[in-house]
């Protein structure tokens, strides 16, 4: 079998230019008789590869200096503790319910201190991002960009003055512009648009270091992760590596404004379809749909197991929503080609077509 | 330039038959048409590897029924926080302090409850392991089986009667057999023997599960992580295939009583060079030697350091000792073969002869 189009949620497609150049290197990476995996964290060669991909990290989000990048374990599910833990500070944080991922995030908080839900579309199935009040005495407001699950994103940032604003990214980050100084820290599993499963990339404003928790964790203590430029521990260095490729592919690209006009081009091309379909229904609230994850449905379970079903069977993989939601879910990350996006366009079309 | 024979501490050395395999299978996993760093960590392909996986592990490490594999992320350095929030239950823990991330071990334990230093060789620059004497009422009693910096290992494993031996093994895991019964806990980094770092191996027993305190980080809390299989969150799945493919390896080649036999031949032609060099003198006391991780010096910095460059110019590299330690280290974990520890040897007795 060939590559197949893999519309999976995360972890997710990787841009083929840098999966060939991972296999390339893979016995002996930049002629140092090595694999990267074999490279000593500490060594110049690794240290080389490590500072470019921070350097090209900063140039393709566009970090302003007074913001710190660090390479953490553990998934956003680990950040999701890591947060209160160093930012909560004996007082309380905001946190919008968008989503399982934002529902969880509140969860683990509350294990630290107060938390205010200061806005939820949990009753509604998570179809759009709710409406939100926010509290004037917040340590910081926590959102979460883009909904995997549900295929909903903000489409408008809010606005919390001078309350530092923390957004999980894991499932948009890189996807479109985001203005990085609005934000006190940014966080993203790299399992679906920057790297394999199993690194975390943080960025962190400095001015909110040194206010962790005692019974922190030493590897989920901001300040010193700083402090250790990330090596505080052996890091997920493959992961890294891989990230730097994708860094580099994005700037070969134009950067992340050039592949934000690709991504809305993709997301497009379903959404009309959907628009216009008699059999397909797209499950999100128009106004909040994403551009990284689509969620649709026939409106028929049987009809829907045979949509993913022969999808895959023509080299559509993946494309199963969520087990708590059901239906159908196109997760078209970065590297998603839109020739794998208008492959998946026909084939609804060609199903429409034998099921009207 | 050709592979080089690697004598990293971690990152170090993988199999070249495993990454070959790595490198045959980057875009095509299996016949998926994808790489498995792109498989979904729920879908069947995934899932196939990964009980593949825990199945190969309990069968090259002999682990019994009653304990859960668990694939964690956060480095041992985690692991460090993890073990008191999960079993010191409000108790204090004998520790015994055999080298720096034995101590490190100490110092993070202390944040969450009482820590007893049950025995300590700090003050002689960690060249032995020290003598220890136990709690009777101790929750658990944590060592450290090799000491990579230092190149010491316990010779003996402690008796500690009912009370859980937890053991951080990150180098030398795989390396000898090890009774797991003995053991409450076992952990791993598995940058050093297994796989790629980003990846913690843990086993732990059945009846230690359920104890976590209140503000354990869901990823740090083993019940749930067993309850969970590991997918509490993304694991690390390009480092657990990775792992799989070491432990086919090593089940290959008969298993880890063959792979001992092979360390202490390799471990032999180094100590025996050295305990008859007039110019090189090992710097662990012989009774516990480390089979994993051989520190020597020459007496003279200068020298030490030509050695260093010397080797490397042969291809023999990574040989320079931990910042803390000076001197030399040759790392020659499972995937060093004897060809390997050949070549260093007979590099050492040259430049010998061109330095006596």
């Amino acid at each position: 079998m060939e590559r197949v189009y893999n519309f999976a949620p995360g972890p997710s497609t990787l841009p083929l230019p840098v999966l060939e150049k991972v296999q390339k290197e893979l016995l002996n990476c930049n002629g140092t008789g090595m694999s990267v995996m074999e490279m000593s964290h500490r060594s110049k060669m690794y240290l080389d590869i490590f500072n470019q991909v921070k350097a090209d990290f900063k140039a393709v989000m566009g970090i302003p200096d007074n913001y710190h990048i660090l390479f953490m374990q553990g998934g956003a599910t680990g950040m999701f503790a890591a947060v209160p833990m160093n930012l909560l500070d004996g007082g309380k944080a905001d946190y919008v319910d968008s989503g399982n991922f934002a529902h969880n995030a509140i969860v683990e908080a509350q294990k630290y201190g107060e938390v205010n839900v200061a806005g939820s579309s949990r009753d509604d199935a998570y179809t759009y991002i709710p409406d939100y009040t926010l509290s004037p005495d917040a340590k910081y407001v926590h959102i979460t960009t883009n909904n995997t699950i549900y295929g909903t994103r903000y489409t408008s940032i809010p606005d919390t003055g001078d309350i530092p604003l923390v957004a999980d990214m894991s499932s948009n980050i890189l996807s479109e512009v985001y203005d990085v100084s609005r934000f006190g820290l940014i966080y993203a599993g790299a399992q679906k648009n920057i790297a394999p499963a199993g690194l975390v990339i943080a960025i962190v404003r400095d001015d909110l270091l040194g206010h962790a928790m005692p019974i922190t964790p030493k590897v989920l203590d901001f300040k010193k992760m700083v402090d250790g430029d990330s090596m505080l521990n052996t890091p997920n260095c493959f992961g890294i590596y891989v990230a730097g490729l994708v860094f580099k592919w994005l700037l070969d690209l134009g950067g992340v404004s050039v592949m934000e006009e690709i991504n809305k081009k993709k997301a497009a091309m379903i959404y009309d379809f959907l628009d216009n379909s008699k059999l397909f229904k797209g499950t999100a609230v128009p106004e909040f749909r994403s551009r990284t994850n689509v969620t649709f449905v026939t409106g028929d379970k049987d009809l829907d197991a045979a949509f993913v079903k022969e999808a895959a069977e023509q080299g559509l993989v993946n494309l199963k929503g969520h087990r708590i939601v059901g239906g159908m879910r196109a997760s078209i990350y970065n590297a998603m080609p839109v020739e794998g996006v208008e492959a998946l366009v026909a084939f609804m079309k060609q199903f429409e077509a034998a099921h009207q």
